[in-house]
């Protein structure tokens, strides 16, 4: 194990769909246990049992929940992951890759559900303060909208027995103009954060090279700070 | 219907396990309705389809939440029968008489479960500020202890077919020393906000005293302000 891996680090990975996080969140945990870091790989909304409960809740539910609500819901299931696997992770000196955090929330709830409203953003904002745990760096996965639908799509076609309907979730069944608002979200987000975040392009890389790219980043922060 | 009944109210009535305050609630609503009031009758936590989906998850899911993370969660079920169901019952000039509200989620995670935790209590306080909507006036039930539980019991039994085991909720089955803390906890919130709060002993009194008592300072209420 390497002098860096003994301090924890808490590290997001962020985008709209099809954006490639996920594929790049495995790639990467990967190439950093093989350099000799603990890496914890976990994501949201779930990450824990309860909140794994909650998650189906919110992307499965029957009833829709009222903006403000599902905000809440949101950040409660967060709450118990920061608590349950998070923050002890970090506190053991690991390095925790998450897919998705509280800036999803504020581009899908906040800009593309809500719409930039402000009584929604700033709520968000609110309940980000009182979860109270910030991400140490923050990798933005930037794909343009078409490319991301492509990609959506062939995914759900992969999974998905011949002649049954694709299952998608509540998010990647909105329409066009929602995923374009959380695109302009992401990058109202990142522009007013500029060291926590790091944007890469994962629209016409190789997939090796966007976690080369990735990977990169993450020595650089954790050898720089 | 009454002049008064053109304003709307919002009116919570609290206590610990097996004060009455639901058979008191089914019967004021009845009473106040007799009076020729709008009366909407409505619990928490639940109260809407959303909400009701987080109470199952609450109250008999199989995992248990972190302090903190239930306690959100029992916010966001608030927010959306806040947003569905009391603002627009309150907003069309009706009363709404609702069984627990944010005193209970004090009372139980902050001084039960939480023993009086203060970053638990602040959070809490930070959440009820998030919901920005406070009862116009609450009427918290008190009973003994050991009257509480030989409600709950005699409850219990008379729901459960012969030979079966007693159903009883996730708060219900906690022990005394928790039941203590919640009584002194509603106490505590009672004494800290007397304007708001209308204290109503179901020690002895009969069911129908206590109702007519009830009714009285609801009647006192509306017509004062």
């Amino acid at each position: 194990m390497s002098g860096t891996a003994a301090r924890g680090a808490f590290i997001t990975f962020e985008g709209g769909e099809g954006a490639g996080k996920s594929t790049q969140l495995r790639l990467v945990a990967a190439r950093l246990r093989e350099m000799g870091h603990a890496v914890v790989a976990t994501r949201e909304p779930g990450g824990s049992p309860g909140a794994e409960a909650l998650r189906e809740l919110l992307l499965f539910g029957k009833h829709d929940l009222s903006a403000r609500a599902e905000i809440m819901t949101h950040f409660a299931a967060r709450c118990d992951h920061v608590d349950r696997v998070i923050r002890p992770a970090i506190a053991a000196g690991q390095i925790v890759l998450c897919d998705r955090f509280f800036d999803s929330t504020m581009a899908y709830q906040g800009y593309g559900r809500g719409q930039g409203d402000a009584g929604l953003i700033g709520l968000i904002a609110s309940l980000r303060g009182l979860i109270d745990l910030d991400p140490d760096l923050t990798v933005l996965f930037e794909v343009g909208l078409e490319t991301g639908r492509r990609r959506i799509a062939a995914r759900a076609a992969a999974n998905t027995p011949a002649g049954a309907a694709a299952t998608l979730d509540r998010y990647e069944r909105a329409d066009q103009e929602f995923h374009a608002r959380v695109a302009q979200g992401f990058q109202a987000i990142a522009a007013h954060e500029p060291v926590r975040f790091a944007r890469v392009s994962s629209e016409s890389a190789s997939v090796e090279s966007v976690t080369a790219r990735v990977v990169e980043i993450i020595e650089t922060f954790l050898k720089g700070r």
